[in-house]
Parts: C-alpha cells; sequence; structure tokens
C-alpha cells in the first residue's frame, strides 16, 4: 500500500489546477431558439436597420408636426383624417398641409408625417380629428434604426445568451448563432464493487452513485456528461478507458485514487500523462488525484459517494465553468448558528454538510461513504484548514446545495 | 380606440396573478439521469440497506477488536494475516482468535471481525501484522445500513433533484423517479407587422422577437415553450389559437393588448374566458392583460419587445416557478451609483435598464420596442411607484440581467 505522501492545500490545488485550464475553442452553430445559456464565439453585427422604417410608437395620428404647432385645449387644431394605418400594412396616402392619418402603434409612418399625436391628446369629430396638444417633429416615432443600424455590435463573443441577447439576434432576422461547445466530460466509476442500476447486487457489491452525482454537476454547469461505464481498476482496464474517453475534455475517475494496493489510477495517470498532484488537504475528499493527458483533464475522486461529490462542487464546477466560459457558480447563502460543537482537523479544509431548521445548522456529515451526509442536508458550511473548532452557537455561513 | 381606464399597481397585479396560480399536477417516470433540477413528485421510502453489507471505511486490516487492546507503539500485537479481502470480493476465510484479513475500503467485512485497524497504525512484517494501536468494536467499519435502513425516506414529494438527492436514488437501486411534469406555456405574437424569422421582411413588417425572448425566460424556469405560431389580431384568430393552446398551462400573446382600435385579445379573452385586469402602473409594459380561460392562465404582453420581456421577468416568471414548483428566482444584485438623474412617472412602478460600469449605471433604456433596451442592458434598477427622481451619484440595487 502506498500512503499519500504528501497533501497539499485546498487554494494551491486549485490554483494547479486552473492552471491547466483552457477554455473550449470547439464551437457549434445552433437554432438561436436552442441557444439559452450558451456562450457567443463570434462578434454578430447588423447588416440591417431596426426597425426598418419609421414607425408609430404610439396610437394616435400622425401629422405634420407644423400643422399642430400652437394647438391647445382651449384652441385646438383640426386635421382632415385621410386613412387608417394598421400595423403591418403600408399608407397609401401621403399627408398634405392638414390631413392627418390614424395610426397604430408599431405601423409604418405615411409619407409627409414627421410625428404623432396620441389619442389621448385628441378627439374625433366626423372625418377629422381635434388636436389639443402640439408635437414636435418626430416625437412619438421610432425612427429607422433607432434600435440597431447597419453595423451595430448586436452580440460580443463571450458574451451569454440571455432572453434579450436572443431578442436581439431576431430583430436582425438571424435564426442561427455560433456558440462554444459545450466541454465533454467522461465519467468512469471504478472497482470491482461496483454494480450499474438495474443489476442484482452481488454479495460485496454497491451500486453506482457516483456515476449520477457526477453527471449532475456536470449537466447543471455547462458540460456534457459521457458515462464510459463501470471499470475495474485494473492497469489494463482503466488504460483502455482512458484511449476510449479520449474525445472528452475532461475525464473524471471515481474510486482507485487512495491507497490501496489495487488503486492503479495513479499509474495510470504518470503512464498516460503526467501527475500534478495526488491528495488534497480536505474533509472529505482527500485521496484525490489531478493530472493531465495532453490537453484534457483527468481527475481522480475518491470513490465514496460524499466525498467524491464534495469534490466535484469545490474543484469540477469551477474548472468546468471556466471551460465552458460561464460564470462563476454564486451558491446561494444563509446565516445560522451552529447546534453544537464541531471540531475539525487542523491544516484540513472541512465541508461540513448540514440541515438548516429555524436559524439552526445541524451537521448532517456521517461519514463520506454515506450519500446521505449530502443527500439529507440542505447546504454546507467551510471550516477553513486554519481553523479547528465551531463553538455551539457560533455563527456560520451555510451555503446551500 | 379603448383606453385602459384603471391601471392596477404591480403589487396587487402580482397578488391577482398568484390567487389564480395552481402548481402543475401532471407527473412524469423519468431515469433518474435526465432529472436534474425537477422536482420530486412522491415519497421515495428505501427497501433495502446502504450499504448492504458491513464494509471497511479504510485500507487496512480487519480483525477482531478484542485482539488488539492493550496494543501500543511500545507494546505492539501481532495478528496472523490470513488473506486479503478486495472490495467487491467476498472473505474466503472467517478470522478466529489472533487472525487479520487485510482489507480494502470498501470491502465487506470477514466473519468472525468486528473493526479494521488503518493501515497507517499497522506494519507488516511477513504473514503478520503489527498493530500499534488498539481499536473498540465497529471502528473504521461502516455497518450494514449506517447510510440508509429498509423504511428511510431518501427523496420526499416537492424536493428538487440534485445531484445528492438523484446520487441517494441510485444507492438504494432506483433507475426511475415520478417527477412533476414541466409547465406548458403557449407562445403567440400576434400581429400583421411580424414575420417569422427566415421570411424576408414586407414592407411594414420587422421580425418576431417576443417569441425568442418569451421562450427563453420559459425554458429558463422550468417550463416548455410550445411556439404556436403568429397569428394576425382578429377575434377569428385569435379564438382558433386560444382553442389549438388548450394543452398548454399557460398562454402567452404578445401584442394586441393595447388600445388600438384592432386589438382584440381583450374581446377574445372576455368570451373565452375571464379578464382579471387590463393595465399595470409599470413602466415598461403598462398595457397588459391578465385573465383565465378554466384552469388556464392567459398574458396579454404589449408587443414591444422590452416591454414584453421586461413583463415576462416581472410576471410571467413568478407564476412559472411557481407552476413549476421551483424556488423562487433570486438574481444577482449589485450595487452602483447612478450616472446621471432619471425622472420616473409617479405612481408608476419603473424598471430601468442600466449598464454597469465601475460601479457606476448608466441608463440604457432607449423606448419600450428597441430590444436594445435589454439586450445592451446588465441589469435593471426598480424604481418604486412612489418615487419619481433618482438622483445623479444616488446609490441603487441593479439586478443583473
Amino acid at each position: 500500500m502506498r500512503p499519500i505522501k504528501r497533501l497539499i492545500q485546498l487554494d494551491e490545488a486549485l490554483r494547479l489546477v486552473y492552471e491547466k485550464v483552457n477554455p473550449v475553442d470547439k464551437t457549434e452553430l445552433l437554432p438561436i431558439g436552442e441557444s439559452i445559456g450558451r456562450i457567443a464565439a463570434r462578434d454578430v453585427v447588423s447588416r440591417v436597420s431596426v426597425p426598418p422604417f419609421a414607425r408609430s410608437a404610439m396610437d394616435g395620428y400622425a401629422a405634420r408636426a407644423v400643422d399642430t404647432y400652437g394647438a391647445s385645449r382651449s384652441r385646438p387644431t383640426r386635421l382632415r383624417v385621410v386613412e387608417a394605418i394598421y400595423a403591418g400594412t403600408v399608407a397609401k396616402k401621403s399627408l398634405g398641409k392638414g390631413q392627418s392619418s390614424e395610426i397604430a402603434t408599431g405601423a409604418m409612418l405615411p409619407k409627409g408625417a414627421d410625428a404623432v399625436v396620441m389619442v389621448e391628446d385628441t378627439e374625433l369629430d366626423g372625418g377629422d380629428v381635434i388636436v389639443n396638444t402640439p408635437v414636435h417633429p418626430g416625437q412619438n416615432v421610432s425612427e429607422k434604426g433607432e434600435d440597431i443600424i447597419p453595423g451595430t455590435k448586436v452580440l460580443s463573443k463571450e458574451e451569454i445568451l440571455n432572453p434579450s441577447k436572443i431578442g436581439a439576434l431576431a430583430a436582425i432576422g438571424n435564426r442561427k448563432v455560433v456558440v462554444y461547445a459545450k466541454p465533454l466530460v467522461g465519467i468512469v466509476p471504478t472497482g470491482n464493487e461496483i454494480a450499474p442500476l438495474g443489476s442484482k447486487l452481488a454479495p460485496g457489491q454497491v451500486y453506482d452513485i457516483n456515476s449520477y452525482t457526477l453527471a449532475g454537476v456536470v449537466s447543471s454547469n455547462g458540460g456534457i456528461p459521457k458515462k464510459l461505464g463501470i471499470v475495474d481498476d485494473t492497469l489494463k482496464a482503466l488504460t483502455d478507458v482512458v484511449k476510449q474517453g479520449s474525445d472528452c475534455d475532461i475525464l473524471v475517475f471515481s474510486g482507485g485514487s487512495s491507497v490501496g494496493e489495487r488503486d492503479v489510477m495513479l499509474d495510470v495517470l504518470e503512464k498516460e500523462g503526467d501527475v500534478v498532484f495526488h491528495g488534497i488537504a480536505v474533509k472529505p475528499g482527500k485521496p484525490t488525484l489531478f493530472g493531465t493527458i495532453g490537453k484534457q483533464l483527468v481527475f481522480g475522486m475518491p470513490g465514496y459517494p460524499t466525498a467524491c461529490l464534495s469534490n466535484a462542487y469545490i474543484m469540477l464546477r469551477p474548472v468546468l465553468r471556466r471551460m465552458a466560459r460561464l460564470p462563476e457558480n454564486t451558491p446561494v447563502s444563509v446565516r445560522a448558528r451552529m447546534s453544537k460543537r464541531v471540531v475539525s482537523t487542523t491544516g484540513r479544509t472541512q465541508f461540513l454538510t448540514v440541515r438548516v431548521n429555524a436559524g439552526v445548522a445541524h451537521p448532517a456529515f456521517k461519514e463520506s461513504g454515506a450519500i446521505t451526509s449530502m443527500a439529507f442536508a440542505d447546504g454546507y458550511v467551510i471550516i477553513p484548514a486554519d481553523v479547528d473548532l465551531l463553538e455551539k452557537e457560533e455563527e456560520v455561513v451555510v451555503y446551500l446545495l
């Protein structure tokens, strides 16, 4: 058996990992309706004007502004209404002196008109409209190109496609958008004891949990999980699966990076790539291996479900988001008081899962092998490496899961 | 033309809308790997024990605790190693007095053993292991059912399926989970002036923006957008599309709820269902219609893209999340100082879009018809109805888009 010789601190581990992250360069062309939350891979510059014509910003009467000057409630101006213009139709008549057209919001202004009098400032009188308020040229009109002119950059590379940016693409008539591909994350639970869901457990076996928890973290942080199957922790099987997952941006193994005689993931990574570190001063999650195979990042997570998932939150999630060009995760946090005293190991950063009830944080951690240490928790408290004690009643920040 | 007679305040509008919200009752059965972020529709109770057997929590030596009592570095205990037990395999031998088995983390304890000595507390000496530290019964052992026992509720109805809860389902061997269906939201842009993407614009036409912005809000807040196509704002066309969208939990129209003569959505809703309100004291987004057709909620949003999207954020999003049983949206906010004085209309809640640069909020709002009012903004400032002025340099909270 090979004890882990030197643990590195979490911040050092993260620094080393971040150094190796290359954001994904691969791009894909998507219909804009499928691009929500994706990252633009190109600037998009408009070739057209939006709106493509001067249009009314109000329901009212299109007119020549000059004809309304001096109008007031006591001395209104009277204009002849020559037609009604609805949105989506084109005026048949151009306006001369003393003329107006009823016009709907969004409808194209008729020739001759340079302003719109709001319906609220008018009264109808037979075929005439009585105007009580003057308008200036351009009033209640959206000029051609007021929103977007040709040459306007409507989307910048690396921006997230939120609803309004997708709307801007629609406005200029773009049906598709080039976005960065999602990082592909190969997931490989290892160990003879791991059985796939749906199988009958043989004595000594447990069900595969980590494939599902890891896939959940991956798919909710901008990645695509690719399950590469459960693999024996033999040199041959692990080497084969590394080759099989060569198209992945990240490979995540679980199990096989502890200190057991049969833990051969370290050997595989030494042979196929480069080991960056093996062992982090965190609890749970100490026996964690990290390295690279070419540009591919490789994590060897502990096999125990809560240790594996905890590490996925603290390391895989930020790595994946950087690779996907997503902003950092911003966990929701609440303040609570500890229900009891908790002793932590000095020198190791502890992620203590807790249940929160009426402002009180109750430790939920059983052991790193118990998925309910996390599944029955509301969140976790981070106990820094240089803190060895949380007192009962001490106020803590709980990051919700 | 029909002016909107009475505007209601936003909080009153939201209260009226929330009164009509019924969370979706329809359920669906999903593979657990596709259930991330979904809402459990049933309690899930385990029928099995996890782990299904007592297993070692450490790499080390399984032993009878009683044999180690009194062991110390100066007076170690010597045990005979009878076999090595790897995870996923079953011990061939049971342990008698003075015997031990090398055991890997996660491996099933052999008969006779009741504790594990950590490898760090031992030395090998030929076929014997030298134990330097005593262990008590149960030490470094995960007992059968320590994580989950039969009868444990591993998932409760209405809980969100996060990675750890999905992990708990995997732990008990469940491949599928019953979740609530996502609300189906029918989206209908109306108006002759709206042209689908990909078409050539006729004079007076603009591209359909609202289908895309609304679909983005729907899909990122737990709903399924269903585009029902662009519809003329005629009584017949709108009535037909209402029938066509009868399977939707929510129908969202855009355009056709202003005060124009041809705005017939109000007529349709009065005929087919019940109008709850027409007109909200918000800017942008005043001409908003809300009502019900049976259990279905119906929104008539303004046609102008920024007004429509602003309303989608302030009304559709919270409604949809309640219907989907998701927690309230928690927008990320930053504090900033206004770059200039902004005058607001007293009596209307204003959503002022801004760009934020080096702690300064620059108004980005052009007009509600301009999608760039929002697409080129970083977030928005809410100016309450009873505030009519933001001073230059005044500190504001900006909710990021």
